[in-house]
């Protein structure tokens, strides 16, 4: 298969418009709700043709479901690994689901519904992972709209579930609602003043834990962070988010005066850290994948601060996106090799700043 | 005394507009001749009011001389410490002359005089230091004029000399020809291919040495040496000069094989290198002094490479010179802390490359 991205809605990225509340500092919201089929075995036990049969199903459910309405569906399993990776770095799809660690050949079965700002993994852990992206600091928005997904899709399909413990899943820290919250949110004020352990040690002990971009595992990078909900079991979905928007709204603040702080008291430091980080990305011939990631955090904040104009929350989101390694690869039509991105990463970051970068003297 | 730069014929800085051959790797050809006035004690052994004598009867000769036609006459112990650092910038002056370590008061009786392209440093180690700056590769042009300027000045002057041994000199290592003939030369490729250990090897062998930016005994920055002829005593001023050029010569032939060899074999490599180094010069808020002389190396090889264009030599030899410390306090009209300058340094640099630096995309 050869995945064309303008097929996707919005190329499954709607929230990059970065229209949301505090879209400077929260760049997404996320709910992403865990759902089996009962009768078949989860996928890491499926049976012959389990996981086919799995999908199958869910993809003649979804055509009929509004909350689906014009979404695409991707057989993972039959993208090369690039296209894989690509669906990753946008994450529609998780690291497992894309099968990324298992060379050429996807997971048999995996395959996942894009719309602009909801999805379905399928075959993922779970046979359905109910995802939806808002722009911004949205969690409740995208609450309501997996919940309403999320009863479309239990009405045409017999979700397991058990009378006490809620619906079933094949790690036990997801049932009860099945609910991850998170929010991806870029903290550089509180990484500079040092604040930021303090804020992910309190972050803990609210039952809440934080990622790096790419989920379990992933390094922190750019400055970004991935804040969700720890526990699910006997808990309520609103419960669960409004205790993460609550501690949410207290870390936005936090960086909010860390940027006050840095701003007063290191005030020239920071502008030149900053102005050093955008004369790099706007004129580097050769930019590796982490460096470029640091450099557009610096950037990301000099726009915060208005030290460079004219690059939008949405002109942001997307040089965060489009430079990363399997989407050059995939706008050059090959796989390019490390050495090659690095290139193809600065010329493309250069070009987008030539143009749309403006800058005070 | 308030030193009105303006006074001084082309600031005293001729060599900076870059019109001398290979002026994109040889900055300028110096030739120095020292000279002492027969009757007097060498500067450092004078006796009370010698120094002032000096002074007074050199500028009385110097202002019927030809080869000093409109010359400025400085007296360097009236100079403030900037003031005294600026002419030590513009290489006026030496470290000793100007004082630099004996903190507010200059040394009595220290003045030098100044045209476009020659000058002389009165109480020195010597009495007279005649000084002949040409732009680029001009060795024997210096060494013309100096021969000239020198003529005229020993009509009006009885040098200490000795039948034997020649001029008289306070260190014996100046004794004979007083010459000391040099080229400030720029080596980037030769640093970056590691060739210049070899080199430097080399011209000891021939009898010449290497110096820094501001001579003896100060570091090599931004990749510039200053070479000159190590001794003087027992040969021909035209013996001494010729040698010193054709030892350059062969320097200059390798510089340009490095420079080949690395657009050759690490292209991109050196290109983000230099453009990185445009990068943080355009646009960085803190520039401290040894970190802008090196992102200037960087700077003048890129517009020798042609990445970048619209900068003439002349530009990044004022480049070189303007953003120095002293010149940068002596143009706000104030003292500026080390911190203040490195402010004031990268607006300096940023407003140049603004105007001049064009970029291709």
């Amino acid at each position: 298969m050869t995945l064309d991205l303008s097929l996707l809605p919005d190329g499954g990225l709607h929230w990059l418009i970065g229209d949301g509340q505090h879209a400077g500092i929260v760049l997404s919201s996320r709910i992403r709700l865990a759902r089996n089929i009962a009768g078949f075995a989860f996928p890491v036990r499926a049976r012959e043709g389990e996981r086919l049969r799995v999908m199958h199903q869910v993809r003649a459910v979804a055509a009929r479901l509004k909350g689906l309405e014009g979404a695409a569906f991707v057989r993972v399993d039959e993208c090369s690994p690039v296209e894989r990776q690509v669906l990753h770095e946008r994450h529609l799809v998780s690291r497992e689901l894309a099968g990324l660690d298992r060379g050429s050949v996807g997971p048999t079965g995996s395959a996942v519904l894009v719309t602009g700002d909801a999805g379905v993994m399928v075959n993922e852990e779970d046979h359905l992972r109910v995802q939806v992206f808002r722009s911004g600091f949205d969690v409740q928005g995208a609450l309501r709209q997996a919940e309403a997904l999320d009863a479309e899709l239990g009405a045409a399909l017999p979700f397991a579930a058990h009378t006490e413990f809620g619906y079933l899943t094949a790690c036990p820290t997801n049932t009860g609602t099945g609910l991850r919250a998170s929010v991806l949110i870029h903290l550089p004020g509180l990484v500079l003043t040092q604040e930021i352990g303090k804020v992910l040690q309190g972050l803990q002990h609210m039952g809440l834990t934080y990622r790096g971009l790419y989920g379990e595992g992933s390094d922190v990078l750019g400055n970004l962070f991935q804040i969700s909900n720890q526990t699910t079991l006997g808990r309520s979905e609103e419960d669960l988010t409004e205790q993460l928007e609550r501690v949410v709204r207290r870390v936005i603040e936090r960086e909010e005066e860390a940027r006050a702080i840095l701003a007063r008291d290191a005030g020239y430091i920071i502008e030149d850290k900053l102005w050093r980080a955008y004369g790099t990305l706007r004129h580097a011939r050769n930019l590796p994948a982490d460096e470029a990631m640091n450099l557009l955090s610096g950037l990301r904040l000099a726009a915060g601060l208005n030290l460079v104009t004219g690059l939008s929350v949405y002109t942001l989101n997307k040089l965060l996106i489009f430079s990363q390694s399997a989407h050059l690869s995939h706008s050059a039509g090959r796989v390019l090799t490390e050495g090659e991105a690095n290139l193809a990463r600065a010329r493309y970051v250069r070009q987008i700043l030539a143009n749309e970068a403006r800058l005070p003297e």
